[in-house]
């Protein structure tokens, strides 16, 4: 069985340990969301590239959920001693090193696929992971401060602010010329399901989405009977973890299973799980066109996360 | 006092911390070699710059001479668990700090002396420290390697090979086309003494003096009476560190006291110091037209260089 997943970073790449464990012969291509990279002292960083990468690869920090497992940081406290920031970014000493290594390959002409690869053929995730494109798209969250509009990194708004702002707006600066990694389109014209996780249905799924093409390729294949499936990162009426319900709002989307599933859609999404604490959500979501389960969504552990992936699979196969 | 020093790594920057007890009220600017520069990683590395800046700035490794004082080297594993090398050159945590400030700062289109700068506005050395040139000046070292003619960076002879083959020539690729750094041939001019201290006479001073102009300068101004004063890198027949030998080969000059003193020649010193145990050079020196004393030259602790560097001192205003 070949499964697509679009996947941003914690949420995502928990999903993906337990779809490995609840598909363990799948061939499973991971289309990852690069709205989030950010230069930082000139290297490029990958958040949700290397969230998903260190998760599945056994090198991640379990409790934080991204950074390295028993990490150090030397480095960046001489940054400090140097007065050079941001500070508020956490890049441990080992997380560094993957940074050297993707940037030196950048600056010698490797696009960020094959550089994703390259890191990969280390950390032997056991999926496929592209990023959603090869061409720099960077996240931006209009904010106001003291009465004055100003648009930020994402990564400003969320590490650094900590969403504590209303976003006015969130923009994929870059995604409209971007074009979909290679491999991206074919994994999803070859998918036997196409799975979204309880990601950042904006900033992470909706960034994926945005590159030209991507939805299309979706949308179409929906329509020839690739069962589409998405699991609801809200539980409940609020985000299950991270500050979604901040950049929902930015779009004009409340904080809720069911508005989520209808922000999707019936064109893209062929399947939806709620939590079974949304159970009343089912007849909404249903009577817009879209298949509904509630089933318990929350990814206490990678048993029941996996649980999470069957359901998943299991719905997409009563859409078949 | 307005001193100038050309300086190379290890042996000039404890000759520096010599000098600076000898001379506490002298505006010291040192020029520093930096044909053994080299990209690693995708980044800039200046290790004689550093080791002169960490020497003074007490941030120096003591015992090895080079490197950061109570070094870690995660990244380092880390880029080698990549399977990115070279493995043989040990860059430390805090270490790439440094070259991670000096690469971001050089892609943002500051020249190298600019970056030096902001380098030692942290460690505040105590000198100005300019790069001989801001223009990319490395030096190449022909081998043979299994009777193939081949030609290597400096680093890579010195660091990896470590001068265990016969160097056949040392070559300072893009020198003849490199300017002095801004600063550089206005120090010289205005320099009541010039020193050279005991660092290599080829791969580190002769680099130096193969950026066009600045040799010149030395000329000049010793031309015009001052004082140019040089310590001999070579005691007892043999380089007192390093394997300054091998590089002396290449270029046809014996690993004698008095060899390199010919070398260097009387148009640019017009004073040598030699140790107490080649007191017979002295007669030899002075015949080439270069004023000579025999004085203990071993950089044992900063007390006994402070005394070498008074020696210079002394040696020059006799010059005078």
């Amino acid at each position: 069985m070949r499964i697509v997943v679009l996947a941003g970073g914690i949420g995502g790449a928990r999903f993906l340990r337990g779809l490995k464990q609840a598909a363990p012969d799948a061939e499973i291509t991971v289309v990852g969301n690069t709205g989030d990279d950010i230069h930082l002292f000139g290297l490029k960083v990958c958040p949700d590239l290397d969230t998903v990468m260190y998760t599945l690869g056994g090198g991640i920090n379990e409790e934080q959920g991204w950074g390295r497992l028993d990490e150090s940081f030397t480095v960046k406290e001489e940054l400090a001693a140097y007065g050079v920031g941001p500070e508020w970014f956490g890049l441990g000493d080992r997380d560094f090193a993957t940074h050297i290594v993707r940037t030196q390959m950048l600056g010698a002409g490797f696009p960020l696929s094959a550089v994703t690869e390259a890191l990969c053929a280390r950390w032997q995730p056991g999926v496929r992971l592209l990023p959603m494109s090869d061409d720099r798209v960077e996240t931006h969250v209009a904010i106001e401060v003291d009465g004055e509009q100003k648009a930020v990194h994402f990564q400003e708004y969320w590490v650094k602010l900590r969403a504590s702002v209303d976003a006015k707006a969130v923009v994929p600066v870059g995604a409209e010329a971007a074009k979909p990694a290679p491999g991206v389109l074919d994994a999803i014209a070859e998918a036997d399901v196409v799975l979204f996780p309880p990601s950042n249905p904006v900033v992470s799924v909706g960034t994926i989405l945005a590159v030209p093409g991507i939805r299309e390729a979706i949308v179409a294949a929906a329509a020839s009977g690739t069962p589409v499936v998405g699991l609801s990162p809200i539980v409940g009426d609020a985000p299950v973890r991270g500050m979604a319900d901040k950049v929902l709002a930015a779009v004009g989307v409340e904080s809720t299973a069911t508005a989520v599933a209808l922000h999707y859609g019936s064109e893209l999404l062929g399947g939806w799980l709620v939590d079974t604490v949304d159970a009343g959500a089912v007849t909404d979501v249903e009577a817009a066109g879209i298949r509904c389960r509630a089933v318990p969504l929350m990814m206490t552990d990678v048993e029941a996360t996996a649980a999470m992936a069957r359901e998943a699979l299991a719905l997409a196969e009563e859409l078949r």
